[in-house]
């Protein structure tokens, strides 16, 4: 029997979607489970979609690696945290020197960084991946973030760039550095579509409590934009949840959902990542500060209870304002995120390709966009890290921050909360300003604690002459 | 010889004037340092103060040791990190059970909790303190919050109590809860007053920028501030700050200090901290990012060459509306920040006392307040965690937060960054709102993610049925 040119451990959706859309692309991948039902089923939907021939299932695990041809490239799709510690003991003995462990889940960076760490002087590659684009995007052509063990890459390249996602015919895989860059940038790309769906969600805020729309007439408005700059995935899918009709009462069914956002970790993750390496990112933080605000529904009730309900039908913008206030909010966001990442590169030697990752999130992922293909041209021609100083995105940013303070200023007034939107403006408005206030600052942390300040032309660590007594 | 009362260990600025107060206070206290210059330095400096007979100067570690009396109380104040396990390991072989070392330098909370959990089966009583008051507070009464081992902290409370701030005769230092509660109690303090320095100097900028104020007239203002609600430490400071003169060039001090601010890690840690509990702390964010941005001055340069300067003496917002704004950021900030504790409280097991900590604030510390004693009295008379709820601030919030909308309003359309500010309103809208829009979000999950929603009346984990085609 010939050998797989890739194994597979994991079969519960999203590692049997990637399974299928491997043997989909021609390539041999060999199967294993722990519970072995599992692999029945998986053979059985193969059979259905006449790819069984593709397919080597194994229930013993040393039969499943022997089947995988040298040297071997191994995906794990298994529980992040201890089931990928322990799959990697198990699979330790039995690999060859040379072989390689790719970890596809939604694992935290560090504990990547650790297993590449373990595993490099063991002579076995590893590999963390991040995969973006949910059950459909590991079926039929995902984002795959790469990172870890470079000379291992090589050997499953083809395999994973065939199942990817394609832009205009590039595929959205690449190789981003060693170690957990793979997945830190999968983080970055979570904290980003939480920053993007917040503002989002803060738009419709206004239009249904300030313009006093209905959700089909906001749909209408959505699908509109999504013909312009804001063209995205999450855009194109806001109309459909806008749209969408209970079967039930025939009420809007988005009214009907109550406004409790989960989260499963990787905002948070991007927020202390961001925090760790001093750089600003407040959309991210704003965003996941809404959710959890927007999980506190007993004491937002209980809130409005005693400071009254808002204004309504008050927000005087327009619908083209919204739209450039949301353009300006998002180039902010992303910004702030390729900040991280730039700096997250730096401290670990990862050597980022910003173009490249947005290149590779054109297509396949959630955040996928006619704006990320803007960026990661914007990108390829210049060496400047943070995007409200690259050429073309300074023109997007003039010609629409004005509607940005526009909205803010009606959100301020009309009582709407613009948590992600407004922290932006003020991101912005102190990036771009020469003389800032911090030499108060300065001044305050000499006064109480000798912290020194500077003078240009008269050197650092100076210190004031303050009054020693004081009334408080 | 008779035995001190208490020892210390480390005796740079901070411990020399802890172990100066200690003795002005009647207590007799054993000194120990490593490099014993500095012993006889204090000596030195003891005897000046007419204080030598209170103190026993040993440079043996050992009979350092054998000169306190049992059980021993002995502080130690040297460097963060490794230094403070290095003492630890040194001084275990000399202690006796029952003893205590009482660490009151700027330690993580989660270094401290580590070495109680370490020394509590070895029967010695680990007290991880923050001190808060800086070097003149440590000489004359600080602010302190004590966390660790309550049975040995019994035995230091005399001491710790007497050399403590006082207000209105009660000191302001308590005990708050196990293992590492004193320095979480400590970092988060440190946060507040993060938030606290860039509310000011955001209301700062637009009195500069937006009022064309002198320097000398804004001290005017936060001098006059200083005898209303606003009263406190920072309010005071920063008159004088603004107040102040360059001897060589007669100019305003404050406008010659650079505006780059610096920061020491604990705004970061309360940053993190508050993330890693899901509680939002968007203003103690916004003050670290806006550190972080004002550090940046390069790009600041850059990004002004390229927007343009921002327009000036265009705020349209009179003096007692910046008065206001402030308080009502200031609640919100403050609101964050004991939420953050709550919740930490509840993790933790450490049952902190709020409305004490309100107390032991109000005097020494750096962020002491009428504001502090209000909040105080608030929170014994009720056990509503946010102080958003707590009547009294209920109140102040109504009367306030409507000139906190007219400054975000201006701050947005005048292109004034209120990094700070414009969070804390869009908290306060955030979490007065009954109906959010988390709804939508949920939707979009649910689409990309069958993540699932809930209905009331219907359940949870609810999907919507999406259409499966997209232009995307």
């Amino acid at each position: 029997m010939s050998k797989a040119d890739i194994g597979l451990i994991g079969l519960a959706v999203m590692g049997s979607n990637l399974a299928l859309n491997i043997a989909e692309k021609g390539h041999t991948v060999a199967v294993h489970n722990r519970t072995t039902s599992r692999i029945d089923d998986f053979v059985a939907t193969a059979k259905e979609q006449g790819l069984e021939e593709k397919v080597i299932p194994q229930a013993d695990l040393k039969a499943f690696v022997d089947a995988v041809a040298k040297p071997r490239s191994i995906i794990i799709m298994v529980k992040a945290g201890g089931p990928v510690d322990d799959m990697i003991e198990q699979l330790l003995p039995m690999l060859d020197e040379g072989d390689a462990i790719i970890e596809c889940g939604n694992s935290l960076y560090s504990d990547t960084q650790r297993r590449f760490d373990y595993l490099k002087p063991k002579g076995i590659g590893y590999l963390g991946v991040g995969v973006s684009g949910g059950e459909e995007g590991a079926r039929h052509g995902p984002s795959i973030m790469v990172g870890g063990a470079k000379e291992q890459w090589h050997n499953a390249e083809t395999v994973l760039k065939a199942i990817s996602a394609k832009f205009n015919g590039e595929p959205c895989c690449a190789y981003l550095g060693e170690g957990g860059a793979g997945h830190f940038v999968k983080t970055i790309h979570n904290g980003i579509e939480y920053g993007d769906m917040q503002m989002i969600a803060e738009v419709y805020g206004v239009m249904r409590d300030g313009l006093g729309m209905e959700p089909k007439a906001c749909a209408e408005v959505f699908r509109k934009w999504n013909q312009g700059p804001l063209n995205s995935y999450l855009i194109e899918i806001t109309a459909h949840v806008l749209d969408a009709v209970d079967d039930e009462t025939g009420k809007p069914l988005v009214e009907l959902i109550l406004d409790k956002a989960g989260q499963k970790g990787t905002g948070v993750w991007s927020a202390i990542a961001a925090q760790t390496l001093g750089v600003p990112a407040t959309a991210i933080e704003g965003a996941v500060a809404a959710r959890s605000i927007s999980s506190r529904k007993d004491e937002r009730e209980a809130a409005e209870k005693v400071y009254g309900a808002r204004h309504a039908g008050k927000a005087d913008i327009s619908l083209e304002d919204l739209e450039k206030a949301l353009l300006a909010g998002k180039i902010v966001s992303y910004a702030q995120g390729f900040a991280v990442m730039a700096r997250a590169s730096e401290e670990n030697g990862w050597n980022l390709p910003l173009a490249e990752i947005a290149k590779i999130w054109r297509a396949g992922c959630i955040i996928r966009s006619r704006f990320l293909d803007q960026m990661s041209a914007a990108y390829q021609k210049t060496d400047t890290v943070n995007l409200l100083m690259v050429p073309d995105f300074i023109e997007l940013m003039k010609q629409n921050h004005g509607a940005l303070r526009k909205l803010v200023a009606e959100g301020a007034l009309g009582e709407f909360p613009l948590i992600c939107l407004s922290s932006a403006l003020s991101y912005f408005d102190s990036y771009r300003q020469a003389q800032g206030t911090a030499n108060l600052i300065q001044g305050q942390r000499d006064f109480f604690g000798a912290h020194g300040f500077e003078i240009v032309g008269r050197g650092k660590d100076l210190h004031g002459d303050w009054p020693s007594t004081l009334d408080n």
